[in-house]
């Protein structure tokens, strides 16, 4: 493969292995790496820079870097460089389960931020200076201009704030990709912010290349590895009852004149459930559907398959190792009905108010108010983060957040009397949803939210429990707008982590 | 004054008093008044509506409506509604006191929302139909367009949408408000949203008047009643020691070339603090200044007198008597200086993050990781409502906010352990300011901005105790993210209702 993909003559002098690139790497650096949803990770390097971490720490040197994605990545990078120690600060989102770990243990700084606002807060100069990018590209052409790979996420943003750039060039990524990228290159900082021209999912606003100042290029390693792609699970029982009731209520939405036969937007966030939802839309009515996403995972796919899907806009691929094989076979029939755009332009308020989405999110537990924790397990141990999920909840059109009714084998209640962290204010909730029904909570005051949802969403094992809490609370609250009775409010996150479960 | 004002011949006939005018309203219907911090509310009609309401009530019969406003109104409405026992149901904002206290009995439903979202949700269908529209207007020209009054707030979308009209027209609104508005009518629903082609404060999209359909006016009622302007406080020692502190901050940042020297447009919520801040930002040395903000206060008009502020765009003015007497005699000098939009434009996501607003609101309290109560006293007894302040926060090039470090005579402290109740995640906070100094938390982890919290913005007689429960928190928390002991988590306010103080 050596050197196909790199067209650019001028820079096959850089090329290098990952040591070599990865020495160029500094203690107490920030390193802004690619990577979204586990594709488009950079697959060398890190692990390089994590076996060199462990080489320094044997030699008794400290040696810790501060790590800035798009958002997931792989165990080739989050999973090396927690393992050696080596992640002094994390932003702004993880997912893998040592680097949790090491976060949950309070050895690691974590800043889960609304996937939006990282690229605007690094040019502001607010996340401090950016020392080194280390992206996944699928080819460099011949003027230099870099040929995105299967995530866009901060890409252009880390490749033209840092002082260095690493590149590693990934032939196991399909050369098709090339023109199905949209880098938007019209950003700025306050007061020059225009106005942002898309006005359908489909518009092309900007590019199909990353331009970078090449003198900056200072390594180039050639890769062949798959990104982490997570075995597909089908849908339980859970997922298709929530899937039905969801699908339900859009139909009634239709029929009410309050929103048009082809829905509007499309947002999703990944799993299981969010698969059955989007399986579930391929048996109809909606047709000439639309999304405007942060991920495309199997189910988008599925849903374009049918014919159902016209056209999908997103960051950043999340395949099945098989949905990502199909994709790879067929990448041209895809040509013109998949675009990846940066996270800033994925994920912008502006963008998603204006097309009027409708976000579909999981959660961990939501209050019988309708606030939402999407984070914190009992509070206080980080899950995954905040992700773009605040950037679509607060401006879609419709919000939907939706899980289970319950977790670990009915230990957890996702409904809970009050919120053990709050991601997600009541006034960002429109519709929650669980396989037990679904609680439309527009234009509702929180008491008449909490009724809804007791009756609505909880499971038949906490519901009693439930409509006791809140009848108690009518009663010996100190304000009557949000009842709550404070000795007990956190009581079932507290016996959870006392007893390992919720019931009482 | 009879006629005047009421320049379209064909509404002459329009034209009785409030009590007939009530009448026209329905027991159980909805009703959007007109109304913004105190101004442009109608006077008369909810009067009369109450004494209608009362009369009911004394014969036997139920007779409620669900109200709609921009935001907070005045004691001839909020007030004269709620002591009749009026109020079914009122959305979005409310600082009426006997509102307040009938919502915290648990005898008036309140769905306080997000300041920009009430007409799209309005037009979504969301929200119910609307049967009449009560609107405040300052005269009514000969082809029947509406001069707008001394607020905007959702005028244009309750008369828009509304069954049935009522005006009132008020001879106490300065004339010389004509022209002082910017009534954008390029909004719509999705698919069909575009750009809002505002890219500079001072600039106008739109146009000075209100249109309606003239044969939904039922009635028009002349009235000539100042709005509520309350008293001004003068700033006491805490609010200039914020605004010190907050002035020195965005020194820095100018010096950092984070800023610009003109900054970049304020927004700034009203009160004491708000009108220190402003009131010092007149010693300089920032100039050319701006404001795309919800409420023009005192402290904005006098900025703009020192030369310092260049252009303020609002959506109402809130003034004391002696300012709006102030304007009233120098509408002229403001003249293309000073413009009112509908809230759904001051307050758009869209704008804030365009123009990179500098957002400066106050609090109830924040926990010790920055997540801030704006609304809820001791968890579940509403204060005021969120209002714009998430709009704002969220969408902010910089979000501030900013509380004295104690209230009640330092029997609450503003900083607690854990927040009763979330309005503004952590991550919508960028800064954190009170009396005792402030606390930069761009870029920081939990703990990180945990430790930055109780070092600058705690009150000393706090100090000791959050940082003994961090540090117990450190050790004993379920997670180490965001640590927390659950059991004592909200304590402070269990004994704050149990004992009157936090002090242990």
């Amino acid at each position: 493969m050596s050197g196909s993909r790199i067209q650019a003559e001028q820079l096959r002098a850089k090329v290098m292995d990952a040591e070599a690139a990865a020495a160029l790497i500094t203690s107490g650096s920030s390193v802004g790496m690619s990577g979204f949803t586990g594709s488009g990770y950079p697959k060398a390097v890190p692990l390089a820079l994590a076996a060199q971490i462990e080489r320094e720490h044997a030699a008794g040197n400290p040696f810790k870097v501060k790590v800035w994605t798009g958002a997931s990545t792989g165990p080739e990078l989050d999973g090396a460089l927690a393992k050696a120690d080596g992640i002094e600060f994390r932003l702004p989102y993880n997912s893998d389960p040592i680097a949790r770990e090491k976060i949950n243990r309070g050895e690691m700084e974590y800043f889960d931020m609304h996937l939006s606002q990282v690229a605007p807060m690094a040019w502001q100069g607010f996340l401090g200076p950016l020392d080194t990018a280390v992206i996944e590209v699928t080819g460099i052409r011949p003027d230099g201009a870099l040929i995105p790979s299967s995530s866009i996420g901060n890409n252009k943003t880390w490749l033209d704030r840092a002082g260095q750039i690493i590149l590693e060039v990934n032939s196991w990524q399909n050369p098709a990709l090339e023109g199905m990228h949209d880098i938007y290159y019209g950003t700025a900082l306050p007061p020059a912010r225009v106005p942002i021209p898309l006005i359908n999912p489909d518009d092309r606003i900007g590019e199909p290349y990353f331009h970078c100042d090449l003198a900056k290029i200072v390594a180039i390693v050639e890769t062949d590895t798959p990104d982490r792609n997570a075995p597909f699970t089908p849908p339980n029982a859970d997922a298709l009852g929530i899937a039905g009731h969801l699908i339900d209520f859009l139909k009634h939405e239709v029929k009410k004149g309050r929103l048009p036969a082809s829905l509007l937007p499309l947002q999703s966030g990944v799993g299981n459930i969010a698969n059955a939802v989007l399986t579930g839309l391929i048996d109809g009515p909606f047709d000439n559907l639309t999304a405007y996403t942060e991920v495309i995972q199997d189910g988008m796919l599925d849903l374009m398959n049918s014919g159902r899907l016209r056209f999908a806009s997103g960051t950043a691929f999340s395949l099945s190792p098989e949905a990502a094989a199909s994709l790879n076979a067929n990448m041209n029939d895809f040509r013109g009905r998949l675009l990846l755009r940066p996270q800033e332009i994925s994920n912008h308020p502006e963008l998603i108010r204006r097309l009027g989405c409708i976000s579909m999110n999981g959660l961990i537990e939501a209050d019988i108010y309708g606030n939402v924790n999407s984070t914190h397990v009992m509070g206080s141990r980080i899950q995954n983060g905040i992700g773009g999920s605040g950037d679509f909840a607060r401006n879609a059109f419709l919000s939907i957040f939706m899980t289970p009714s319950t977790a670990k084998n009915g230990k957890i209640s996702a409904i809970v009397p009050m919120a053990s962290h709050v991601d997600h204010i009541n006034q960002d909730v429109a519709v929650l949803v669980t396989e037990q029904g679904l609680a439309d909570l527009r234009g509702l005051s929180p008491k008449q939210k909490a009724e809804a949802i007791i009756a609505n969403c909880a499971h038949p094992d906490y519901r009693p429990m439930l409509a006791d809490y809140y009848r108690r609370a009518r009663e010996g609250s100190y304000g009557q707008q949000t009842p709550h009775l404070l000795p007990e409010a956190l009581s079932w996150h507290e016996r959870f982590v006392r007893t390992g479960s919720m019931l009482a």
